[in-house]
């Protein structure tokens, strides 16, 4: 019996596996933290009165996660949730930015479960350094139906921005304590693609559920990148919709509680990976926007290599060592 | 003497290395069917009062496999035609989109000759994956020479599309049985840049010349990539014209009877990445929409490597294995 | 004591590091060279009324100069140079493009020091095809800010051209000897995105001070675009201001005396490829005019891998062989 061979265990966890698909989209192999996170991704997207983005992250965890089965992967990734969190990612892009017809929700389960394959063949070429595609079989895949939408009116565009000159708003901010909060927490939401302050809480309880480090590290991404953004002046309106903050938010989490270690030095590292990711976000919305196309999270992917490639060894997790009475 | 040295056997096979060059372009090794593709270029290139569309194609090969002796490449590489598919495809790109200008002409020759060097510098990189350069030497050469022609008015873009957001056209299809048979057959010509049902005949003999289940996939491309971007309403014009096929043809050439075995499971993995290919053909030709350059045969390229990279072991060709009396 | 220790000797030789890191711009170790460099820099920019460029090019050499030691990297690297010749560019390309306000020097120090670690990263990657990052950590880096910037008010792209569809110009030039001198010396001074042709003269003899073989080259380069892009007929406006010259001027140096041997064989080949170094400039050149982004020395770097990457044996230096009474 092969290693590939899938029993009747496979099928009986097979809603966990869901579960851990859409907690892997934040690093966590973890059943309820990717219930949790369900939970929030329904309650944003009936808030803002677009629940079938909630059913399309179903869909699309649902696509990519039979692939693999159906594609005889190795079932220890996917019983991690590997299969699923490009999926959900992808689920959620789709009605988010394209009509609600037939043609689009077709193209969402062939993109879902491109994904699948399109992780082992850049995990192929990755892993000969070390780092992993991270979200990035998504935001290709992503990218290549969104940007074919422009052309294809079976799968119309209707909610991508228009194809323009980037130029830059100016737009006011509200800069109280409760509309920095509000926006703090959009940053956090947008993970998902979704825009609602409540969603953010829900995302900061999942994660605390898994592993404290990793809400810290979102919290405090989502806060230092929305100062970067300010004090540097960036388009109004993207901030107010969190759009510089889920960037930052999974460079947090990857570099803060996911491939460093717990020391000072890899602190810092991460402090400016989170800050670094802000202009990436800002330089790929600008390179995009001729083409009305948007980011994903793409400069999350982009940043986050820039600060792993370097293999520096003060931030790779410190070695297991015996710890007589620590903690 | 070393296994780089020519001899006069060199010479006297010249003229079939070039048929095997202008053949590998759709994967075949073969002098009659690179000779019965360059009739159909001469046909196809005159009838659509283009004729130095067809000299270009031979200058093109000719620089080309001429570039790879002068380097001393080792000669069983260019007895196979793996000198001259990227420099016929040059060839019939730069009078297609080019104006004929004696600047053209040695721009067209320096871009052949590079096609080579850029060859052997790709498939370093790429052979550590096990894939091939593909076409891409053509494609990320020519890309740069007719980007350079927006700017370079010696040799003036006059037949490129002019720069523009992508919106995508709307025009009606002639639906009736023999529209849809035209489009497909210049869904087959356009691999070699050739608007011409005609010529997609001559293509389609060729293919059967040497490998039959070659031709049956062209076909059975062309048809699917119709009827794929016809569902999801791509632009008209683009897709009367053919535009929509040849990445997809060559897709179905390369997965189907080359780089794959021969199971049903390699089949529908075939097709998958067949429509996707007419994903990514939209996907490039809004992308480049604002720079006003013409894709090429880059979404077969990527489209292609994103079915070979994962490496699954049922696309692999079949090992040899003893065959009592199968047929 | 590990190989990373640094001492008193390491403080001793700073200001050499200094000088060495300004050098290897043009691939030269050599401190005599870094500083004439540097006087250059400073003629040029006070003599265009924008000195905070020659000042902005000391921050950014000491700030990724210093980023190297606060990273601990092997002190060999350092002391030739390695750490500083990114940075000293991104220093001379944000007071060039954005305008002078705290947030550009903060975002110039940021991109300075993240050059030495994408240098890391990205010399990981290449190392496995025996071709290095060149000066891609300044391209890539500054990209990233340069895009930025359009969104971010905070560092205004007050010198960044408009971004608009790619036409090309067709500005008369001035084609007196005197005229096509100029243009030449400036084909070297944009190096360091210096605009001066005094300060061209600056950096040959700068360069002589090294390798003379290193000056002759970069002066063939120079010319060699020059007459390439005037036949071709090139943007009038920027051939008048070196933008033609100083990738080739790289490509050349890189090429003809740096990476290959001094065989005639690798001399065609540096020929070849300053060419094709004008049709990269070109390309890239109309590529970025949608997003109003200037293409630093990015095509430098992509011509120079595509004549590196093939590892044609010719061209490698040639090994050091008994020579009984030559020269």
């Amino acid at each position: 019996m092969s290693a590939n061979s899938y029993t009747i265990e496979s099928l009986r966890r097979f809603p966990a596996t869901l579960g851990r698909g859409i907690g892997q989209v934040m690093f966590q192999d973890n059943v309820l933290t990717g219930f949790i996170f369900l939970i929030g991704i329904f309650w944003g997207a009936y808030e803002e009165g677009i629940g079938i983005v909630a059913w399309g992250a179903l869909v699309g965890v649902l696509a990519s996660t039979l692939t693999g089965y159906i594609l005889h992967l190795p079932d220890v990734r996917g019983a991690q949730g590997l299969w699923g969190f490009n999926g959900v990612l992808v689920g959620c892009a789709f009605p988010t930015f394209l009509g609600n017809t037939l043609w689009m929700w077709l193209a969402l389960i062939l993109c879902s479960a491109m994904t699948t394959w399109v992780r082992t063949g850049m995990d192929n070429i990755l892993s000969r350094w070390k780092i992993s595609s991270l979200t990035f079989p998504f935001v290709l895949s992503t990218w290549v139906f969104l940007l074919a939408a422009r052309l294809f009116h079976g799968m119309p565009p209707v909610n991508m921005g228009t194809p323009e000159f980037a130029l830059g708003g100016s737009e006011a901010l509200d800069m109280t304590f409760g509309g920095l909060v509000v926006y703090w927490l959009k940053g956090i939401s947008q993970v998902f693609l979704i825009n609602s302050w409540v969603t953010g809480i829900f995302f900061l309880v999942a994660l605390a559920v898994s592993n404290w480090r990793a809400a810290v590290w979102a919290a405090v991404a989502s806060a230092v990148a929305l100062a970067t953004v300010i004090m540097w002046k960036g388009p109004g309106e993207d901030i107010a919709n969190g759009l510089y903050g889920f960037s930052a938010v999974l460079t947090g989490i990857a570099l803060g509680a996911t491939f460093c270690n717990n020391s000072w030095k890899a602190s810092v590292w991460t402090l400016i990976g989170i800050v670094a990711t802000v202009f990436v976000q800002g330089a790929t919305n600008a390179f995009f926007s001729p083409m009305g196309l948007p980011t994903l999270t793409g400069p999350f992917c982009l940043a986050t290599w820039i600060f792993l490639l370097p293999d520096y060894k003060f931030f790779r997790p410190l070695p297991p060592k015996p710890q007589p009475a620590k903690k």
